[in-house]
C-alpha cells in the first residue's frame, strides 16, 4: 500500500496538489459562514479514489492538461457532495473519523453544503471549452440519484434480489467512477476503445468498491473503518452478503435474520453480525467483488504499457483487500 | 390578471407548451420509483415566472429559438430544486396547497427528488452548444446557495439589518431571476445594453418579489397563499416587516417582539401578526418593494416598444399586488 502511494505520488503529485488548490480556490466564498461550513467538509476528504483516476486515466493514455486538474476537481466535488447528502440520508454519526454535517448543525445545513458543493462542481466544469464534460457529469448525477432513489424504494424490502442489488450500486457509485476514468482518458486525446475499456475498468472496480464496502460494514472493525457501522443493517438496506444468505441459509436462520431485520433492538447490527460472519454469505460477497476487479484488470489490456497502468492494476487489487 | 395571462398565452403560449413536454421528458427514468416521485413534483408547479421571463426576455429582443425553451425549462427545474431543498429545510407542511415532498416521503426522499431536478437541469443546460449558460447558471445556483446558507447563518438574529436581509434575498430570489431574464435576452442576440437592462429587470422584481412573499407570510389569507403562514416567524426568520418594526416601533413594543420571538409558543406567529399589522413595517415593507418594482420598469425604457415589453411591465406591478 505505501508502495502505491509512493508510485502515485510519483505520477501525479503535483496534479493532485493542484485539485486540492483548485478545490479550495472555488469554494472560497465573500461570506464568512459558507467558509466555515466548507472548511468543515474538507476534513472530510477521504481517499481521493475518483480524482486520482482522472489523473492516472489521463496518463496511461497519453499526457496530462489542465483540464484533467478541472475534472479531477470536479468529480471529488461531486462524490463529496453525495456523501454529504448521504449524511442526511444515513443519519451516520460518524463519517471518515470526523463528526458529520448533519449531527453538527442540522439537517439544513447538511442539505445545503450538498447543494454548495455540487453547485461548484456544475460551474467548475461549465469553465472548460467544450461541452462534453459537462454533459456527461450532468447524465452520470443523473444516474447517481436514480440509484439513491431505487435504493430508498427498497428499503425494508428483505427479497431484495442481487440483481437489483447490482442496478442500485452500479447507479449510485460505479457510475460516477467510470465517468472519472472516462474523462481522463478522453482529455488524453485516448481512442474509442481505451475509452471503453476505461469506462468499464471504472465501473468494474466501482462495483467492487460498493461490495466491499457493503461487506466492511457488517464486518468492518469500526476503529479502522473510521465511520459508523451496522448503518445498512439500521436503514433495512439488503446488501450481497444478506441477499446471498437470505437465498442460502437454512429456513430457520433465514426466519431468524428476517426477524432480527423488523425489530428496532439496539444490538440488532451486533446479532446479525454473528448470524452472517459464520455462514459463507461473506465469503461469497467476496468471490462476487474478486470477479469484478478481475474484469477491471482485463480491461486494462487495451492500454499500452505504463506506470499509471501498473498502479491502476495495483489499486484494483487494492479495492478488495482494504479494510477501511 | 386576466388580460395579462391572454396576452402571455398570445405571446409565448406555444413556447410554454414546449417548456411543459420538455420538463416531463427530461425528467422521466427507467425507473417506476423515480417516475412516481417526480409525478408528484408536479402537482407544485406554480407560477412558471421564471420561463416565462426567459421567453418574454426574448422575445423583447429577438426571436425565440429552441434554445429558449431548454433554458426556461432548466430556470424552472432549478427553481422547483430549491422549493423542494426548502421543504427539508422549512419543515413546511403545506406547499401550493399540496402535501409537501418531505411530509410525505420523508426527508431523504425530499433531498433526492432536489438532487435529482438540479441534476437534470445541468444536464439539459449542456445539451446546448455554448457553455455560456451552463456557465452562468453554475454561478447562479452558487449565489443561490450562499443566500440560503446566509440565512441560516442569521436564524435567530432578532438584530439582523435590512444590508443583510437585501443580500440574503438577492443572491436566494433574485439572482436566479435576473438570470433567467439576461439568458432569454442572449440567446435572442439582444446588444449588451439590453441584457444589462433585463438583467437589472430581473434582480429588481426578484427582490420585490421576495420582500412581497416575506409580506404575505405575516398578512397573508392561508387559504388564498395556498401555503403555511408565519413559517418565517416559526424558523426565526427575521423580514423586512419585523426588521423595520424593530427598528422604529415603541420600546415597549420591540421588547415584545423580541420575546415573542424567543418564545415557542403554538399562537406566536398569530401573536406578532396582531403587533406588527397596526404599526407602520408592512407599509414599509411595501413601499421598498413598490421602489424596486419602479426601477424594474425603468430599465424596460432600454427595450424597443413591443407586446413583450408591455407585458413585462404589467408583470412587474402584478409581482407586488398580488397576494398568493
Amino acid at each position: 500500500m505505501n508502495a502505491l502511494l509512493a508510485e502515485m505520488t510519483e505520477l501525479i503529485g503535483p496534479q493532485m496538489a493542484g485539485v486540492d488548490a483548485l478545490f479550495h480556490k472555488e469554494l472560497k466564498s465573500d461570506l464568512a459562514c459558507v467558509n466555515t461550513l466548507i472548511k468543515h467538509v474538507s476534513r472530510f476528504r477521504g481517499k481521493m479514489l475518483r480524482p486520482s483516476l482522472v489523473l492516472l486515466s489521463g496518463r496511461a493514455c497519453g499526457n496530462l492538461t489542465d483540464a484533467h486538474t478541472v475534472i479531477a476537481t470536479v468529480v471529488e466535488m461531486v462524490h463529496m457532495a453525495t456523501l454529504v447528502h448521504d449524511d442526511v440520508l444515513d443519519e451516520a454519526e460518524l463519517r471518515r473519523k470526523g463528526a458529520t454535517i448533519n449531527h453538527l448543525r442540522g439537517n439544513e445545513a447538511a442539505v445545503l453544503l450538498g447543494d454548495c458543493l455540487i453547485s461548484h462542481s456544475y460551474h467548475l466544469c461549465s469553465s472548460l471549452d467544450s461541452q462534453f464534460a459537462s454533459r456527461l457529469i450532468g447524465k452520470t448525477t443523473n444516474e447517481v440519484c436514480e440509484g439513491e432513489l431505487l435504493q430508498i424504494d427498497n428499503r425494508n424490502n428483505y427479497d431484495l434480489t442481487e440483481q437489483t442489488y447490482l442496478d442500485i450500486i452500479n447507479r449510485k457509485t460505479a457510475s460516477l467512477i467510470a465517468t472519472s476514468c472516462e474523462l481522463g482518458a478522453r482529455l488524453a486525446g485516448a481512442t474509442d476503445a481505451q475509452i471503453a475499456a476505461l469506462a468499464t475498468f471504472g465501473r468494474s472496480i466501482g462495483t467492487a468498491f460498493q461490495i466491499q464496502d457493503d461487506i466492511l460494514d457488517i464486518v468492518g472493525d469500526p476503529r479502522t473503518v473510521g465511520k459508523t457501522l451496522g448503518i445498512d443493517v439500521e436503514k433495512g438496506k439488503m446488501t450481497l452478503p444478506m441477499i446471498h444468505f437470505m437465498n442460502t441459509a437454512p429456513a430457520e436462520h433465514r426466519v431468524l435474520l428476517r426477524s432480527l431485520l423488523e425489530r428496532n433492538d439496539s444490538d440488532k447490527a451486533e446479532r446479525i453480525r454473528n448470524l452472517i460472519l459464520p455462514s459463507h454469505s461473506i465469503e461469497f460477497a467476496r468471490d462476487r467483488a474478486k470477479a469484478y476487479v478481475d474484469k477491471a484488470r482485463a480491461a486494462l489490456a487495451e492500454l499500452p504499457d505504463s506506470d499509471a497502468r501498473r498502479v491502476m492494476d495495483l489499486m484494483a487489487e487494492f479495492v478488495i483487500a482494504r479494510n477501511d
